[in-house]
Order: structure tokens, then C-alpha cells, then sequence
């Protein structure tokens, strides 16, 4: 029998509308760091991500729905900065939420998954 | 307001063990396609995946694991061809099944996502 470390679950929700992918795991850990950072830059940077990839993220969010997720305010010192609007924070929230949820109610599935691929 | 179409969930879970991938939804539809063709060829033609991508995934869910979820047989008029083993088959339903509860558990906060960004 071989040793392996602990399987862990993730779940990865897409939100598709059309053939159009409106949210996801990437989209959601965006809002994330562009909440914790204030800044489309910063939070690209604390991903790995280029800039350009990030702002594209933030367009599609933006541009996608009827609700705008991310606001930019432009000049100052500080290059502009970024925010999530009342809806981004909303839609992030909720997202977190059916992470946790999904989590919670296949623990049982989980573990007889766990078991079979382990004994 | 912009016209758009229903917004759609799709879980998406990944197993993980240590950095590698484990199980995710590509290699459950592979197995479920394994399941119904009896064959790794016809599971690739019909996913429109290469056989050696195929193949690959089915030798990566056969060696990462304590217990092989595919079994092929050899030779004979017909090329040989695949099965899940006891183990795959139950994988592959406890997995459908991790799916189906982690819909069920979300739904309001996925029509609560779906109201923010339509109205």
C-alpha cells in the first residue's frame, strides 16, 4: 500500500451565462486582493498575474452583467486605485458562501471518496 | 438594463493529493464515457480528446491512487477494451453525488448571486 498525504477537496464553481464565463475561483481571489490592496496593480502583483490579465479580469466583470463588481478612481499620487462596488463585495461574499456550503453538505461523499482510493 | 440569459452553476471540485490533481470534472466525464463506450478510444472520440490525453488521464487516475479506477484488457478482434473497476464506478458516483448535494446545498446563494447581477 502506498503512503499519500491527505486528499483535499476544492470546490470550483463556475458561473456561466450564455457560453460566457461570468465568475469563477480566479475571478473571486481577484476581488479579493483588489479589496485587501485597493489596487488592480497590487492585487495582479500578489497573484502572479500580469497587470494586463488582471484588468482584462476586471473589464469582463464589469462588462458582463448588468452590475458593475470593481470601481476605479484615476489620478492622485498613487497611480488610481481600485474597490470593490457594493454588489463586488456582495457577489464575492456569496461566492465565499457556496464555497463553505458546498463544503459542509458533501463532507460525508468526501470522505467515502477519501477511503475507496486510500485502503 | 442588458438582456442576458440565466445565469448557470456548475460545481467544479478538484481532488488534490499533495500539489498533484487527483480527480476534477474532466476525469469524471472520462470515466462516465469509459462506463458507457466500454472503450478508451470511443471515451476520447467522444470528448473530442486525443486517445494519449485520454490514455494519459486514465494511467494518472490508475497510479495515483492506492486502488486503479479503469481496467483495460488486451488483444482480440476489437483492440481491447476498458471498465471502470468496482472502485472507479463508486468513485464516480460518489463524485456525481458531491455535484448534485453541493447544488441543492447553495441554491439560494446562487439565485441570491444571480439577483445581483440581473436586476
Amino acid at each position: 500500500m502506498k503512503k499519500h498525504p491527505k486528499l483535499v477537496f476544492e470546490p470550483r464553481f463556475r458561473i456561466r451565462c450564455g457560453g460566457q464565463l461570468v465568475f469563477g475561483p480566479g475571478k473571486a481571489n481577484l476581488l479579493e486582493h483588489i479589496q485587501k490592496t485597493g489596487s488592480i496593480v497590487d492585487a495582479a502583483k500578489a497573484m502572479n498575474m500580469s497587470y494586463m490579465r488582471a484588468w482584462t479580469l476586471v473589464k469582463n466583470m464589469n462588462d458582463s452583467q448588468n452590475k458593475s463588481l470593481v470601481e476605479t478612481t484615476r489620478g492622485g499620487r498613487l497611480r488610481g486605485g481600485a474597490k470593490l462596488t457594493k454588489t463586488g463585495l456582495a457577489v464575492l461574499q456569496a461566492y465565499r458562501k457556496i464555497e463553505t456550503q458546498s463544503m459542509t453538505a458533501t463532507r460525508l461523499a468526501q470522505i467515502k471518496i477519501a477511503d475507496m482510493l486510500s485502503s
